[in-house]
């Protein structure tokens, strides 16, 4: 049976409490959206002793079943003021499984700005102070972690932006290397963790038993046609294990979609200098590692080590969407430069989506120049220091742009845009309007249909099959979210007849349930509705559902423009 | 025939319009909110070029009517994104009054980042470049346009904040010595202006005919009565004169409610140190000025010209609330320091309840000690100086708490809490939540009834009466701010069974109406219905009416906390 773990850290103590019955069957995110409903009053303050943080292993993470360590975090986000959900690979995922926690839930609020960590053992829980890894980056916090816990430990940490609780925080998760290139990056779950006071969670699975599956045999059936599902597809089997992430780069660009210069056209003219071709190039020449898995168990190995000109390690886990917001988002060409801001920001434990788009908004504002890779580098390097310009870059895009009088601001919800022109990719736009988490293009993403001809074609520049598309991909990828499952494998579901019911018998096998892949719609469904109700009484309108004004400007090269109304969009989620 | 002027700030172009038929009738907040719901999309930038920024003097503006003065100016609210009206004194709205202008609106954006100065006369409009005076604060600003314009011409105008485009920024007016102590302060109006490039409008009203009433014999009748009426009570004719608004210090301390450091106890060890007994002691002494008039017609005259220790002139219009906020707030008792800050954000255009308020964010945060005041002096400078930190400060307190990480947020829609505490004075607490400009006291000032036994007695501290007591003020109020007289008059109005009557009859015999004190109300109502409705369409609901969950906590002295639910408070404006 399983537990759920709270730490209650205004008095530094935790308990055990099994998991109840309305909550079994729930993980991932599944799990923290329900209890986040259900435990934080909507209109608290993000940062107060009202809001909870909730880590949820995914329904399949601790089994044998290909890419299921994902790690979800839930909590009322200081960036969008809704509910949100965030998740990575990394170590923590499979071994909480393990220990048979469902979730682990920090809860209430230091009186003082002391720093704790809590470490998780099979034979107990320890909640001990951290002072000595305080206001050091995440990279150097890790390695003291592992050096004193051992390297068989799971480690999540904030870095220097999480302790002075900025809403573009991130939590980093040590991936098998013990490096923090994992992140539940967005919406500032790194400022909820900064504000319970804890710098790190420590979890070590020695001595616990290994995961009972109910039905071992049908698990191992079902697992090798996952196996087999995943490397057989063209994006999950090659694409992303040769050039990871990255290799949207040119993809992108050359859909028309890549938004350069804040958002003012589709094409970046220096696109192949910041490519993934370009990243593996590099790769082989200094001696890096062009693939490897995030989590043991992962299959796609989307992953990789950047060296820098000098053969050093620089930074891992390095994304399409990274390299474009400090990349044509900010007209920045040198890929070093680029890999070095990715590197600050896993350090300072900071979004490098909310953080690079901040830097166009500086750019906006003429406070460096456009294109100014160096200036960028320092700006960001501010973050660290805690001086003011670092706070308000750190607090992302929107708050960014507010401090520095600036208007053409492309967010949803206060949360950064990713790398794909809503005009460019309206099925990815009707994602950022209507997501419960403020723009993301994990949580619904359009670019399958729209560019890349899996699970089917919807033409990217009208609005036709576009609402359709993204509710289709909102239900599917909360579901999969809920399973622990990595995003990446939509592809291969999405491309085979048997892979929603593939999923279906990993869990029926692990659970002794009996599954239908209805039920995974409905369960789909049940999280969207849990998010969009505590939205609702947070004060979120359909006022809140839509793309800001500059989207209406005619976009090149296809000269399209955002052309749904917000009565049309309210269509997305009504079910 | 009263005539709208539309100024284009983007091609710098203007056109008068006839007023048309719909809006005849209204004036200041009437008509500004009116214009804003018609013309503004509820969901814009506030900063872009979808907003607008109405300017209109109050119905009895220019008139002989005592204390009819008073200008408003109206857009969706950079700071609050709802709809935004702030009045002042000064020398403006009579003026454009006697020119026939009953709206002047700044419309569009200019494409770059220059300013303009806009010039109205008699016989013509004229949209000049205003490089000279960019940079500049509003004192020096003033100076220079007198010596240009000459010193019978009325001049509005930004400073270093609203240049910036800053969410706190103000918009100040001259008084009859040409000195800025007049301010639309409130709801960041000055940033929406420099938005649209405008550093000044100067009005010349030389040459426009007297304004014509329809029975002068009625309105000099009236008139009589209505300067008996406020010179006779003991606020607007004895405590005011004496004292400015400084003698409330006293008298909301003794009251217990005076928010101290950050709202934790409602009396100040020191508020003696800042009291309005104490300003006027050092007024006589260092020979400043006790009484004045923000513009001709006031027979209140509660300003004053405030000296510094080497009697040199150091501000005006020095107000309880301003005292309030980098005073008790802050834990500051030095009162001169108090004034400095004072004269500071006057120079700078910011307003001085967000300002000072967010200043307690830092203190909270532990960037500067409670009570430094010499350190709180160094901060507000670096608003003027467009530093980072300035940045930040001048966006306001919601902002400052959150580039800061602090919880504890005096605001309701981001806008910081007045001098009043909610707990202490629960009817100035339903307007605080439930007004749609953001917490704000002039929006229905409870204060009245709950502590000043005037217009009858409302227990402070108890729920019963205070919805109906903050109601009835609100529509009130409104009603006022449409006519354009200062909301002091409101003391003698309640207090006088024809008070309404009087404002009637003057309107009447201005405009040869035959309005009924009924339609006064509806006034009142229609304007809060126009407010509510912008609000609805920008995506505000009930939990947007609410106080932050800080007011949950016990206030001493008297123990009392924040118990009024989410619904029982959307009754207040529910007619």
């Amino acid at each position: 049976m399983s537990k759920i773990l709270r730490i209650n850290t205004t008095d530094k103590t935790y308990t055990f409490e099994e998991t109840p019955a309305d909550l079994a069957g729930l993980g991932g995110r599944a799990l923290t959206s329900r209890m986040v409903l259900n435990e934080v009053p909507a209109t608290c303050h993000a940062l107060g002793k009202f809001n909870k943080l909730v880590i949820a292993p995914g329904l399949l993470s601790g089994s044998p079943a290909a890419n299921s360590g994902r790690l979800s975090a839930g909590a009322k986000s200081p960036l969008t003021g809704g509910i949100k959900e965030s998740n990575s690979g990394g170590l923590v995922s499979q071994k909480l499984a393990k220990l048979g926690i469902s979730a682990v839930v920090l809860e209430g609020k230091p009186e003082d700005k002391k720093f704790s960590m809590v470490i998780i053992k099979n034979d107990g829980v320890e909640i001990v102070p951290a002072d000595e890894y305080v206001g050091i980056g995440t990279y150097n916090t890790m390695e003291k972690l592992w050096d004193r816990f051992g390297k068989r430990t799971g480690v999540m940490c904030i870095g220097q932006a999480g302790e002075q609780r900025l809403q573009a925080a991130s939590i980093h998760v040590a991936d098998p290397k013990g490096t923090p290139g994992r992140a539940l990056g967005r919406g500032g779950l790194g400022a909820v963790m900064g504000s319970k006071g804890v710098k790190a969670i420590i979890v070590d699975d020695k001595g616990a038993p290994r995961l009972t599956l109910a039905d071992p045999e049908a698990f191992k059936v079902a697992n090798k046609r996952w196996v087999e599902m995943l490397t057989s597809h063209p994006v999950c089997g090659e694409g992303l294990p040769a050039l990871g992430t990255a290799v949207l780069v040119n993809v992108i660009n050359e859909a028309g979609a890549m938004p350069t210069k804040n958002f003012r056209t589709g094409r970046f003219e220096h696109a192949q200098d910041i490519s993934g071709e370009k990243m593996a190039e590099n790769i082989e020449a200094r001696g890096g590692v062009i693939s490897e898995g995030c989590h043991p168990g992962c299959v796609m190995k989307c992953s990789q080590a950047y060296y820098d000109k000098e053969g050093k390690y620089l930074t891992s886990g390095f994304e399409y969407e990274t390299l474009w917001a400090f990349g044509s988002h900010c007209l920045i060409k040198d890929l070093d430069d680029i890999a070095m801001m990715d590197r600050l920001c896993d350090d300072f434990g900071i979004d490098t989506i909310d953080t690079g788009v901040a830097i166009g908004m500086a750019m906006e504002a003429g406070l460096i120049e456009w294109g100014d890779s160096k200036a960028a580098i320092e700006l960001v390097k501010e973050v660290g220091k805690g001086t003011p310009m670092g706070k308000i870059l750190g607090n992302g895009t929107a708050f960014t742009a507010d401090a520095l009088g600036v208007d053409r601001i492309p967010v949803v919800k206060r949360q950064a845009f990713p790398a794909y022109d809503p005009r460019s990719v309206k099925g990815v736009g009707v994602t950022y309007a209507t997501t419960p988490m403020g723009a993301d293009h994990t949580a619904g993403y359009g670019v399958t249909a729209n560019i890349l001809a899996v699970g089917g074609t919807v033409d990217p520049l009208k609005k036709e099959g576009n609402i359709a598309l993204s509710q289709n991909l909102q239900i599917a990828t909360a579901a999969i979210d809920a399973a622990g499952l990595c995003l990446f494998v939509a592809f291969a579901v999405l491309d085979n007849e048997d892979g929603v019911q593939t999923i279906v018998n990993l869990l029926n096998a692990q659970y002794g349930m009996s599954l239908t892949p209805d039920d995974v719609v409905s369960l789909g469904k049940s999280i969207l509705n849990d998010e969009k109700e505590f939205n609702r009484r947070a004060g979120f309108t359909k006022a809140d559902d839509q793309l800001p004004e500059m989207f209406k400007e005619s976009f090149p090269p296809h000269n399209t423009t955002w052309d749904f109304s917000t009565d049309e969009l309210q269509e997305t989620l009504n079910f």
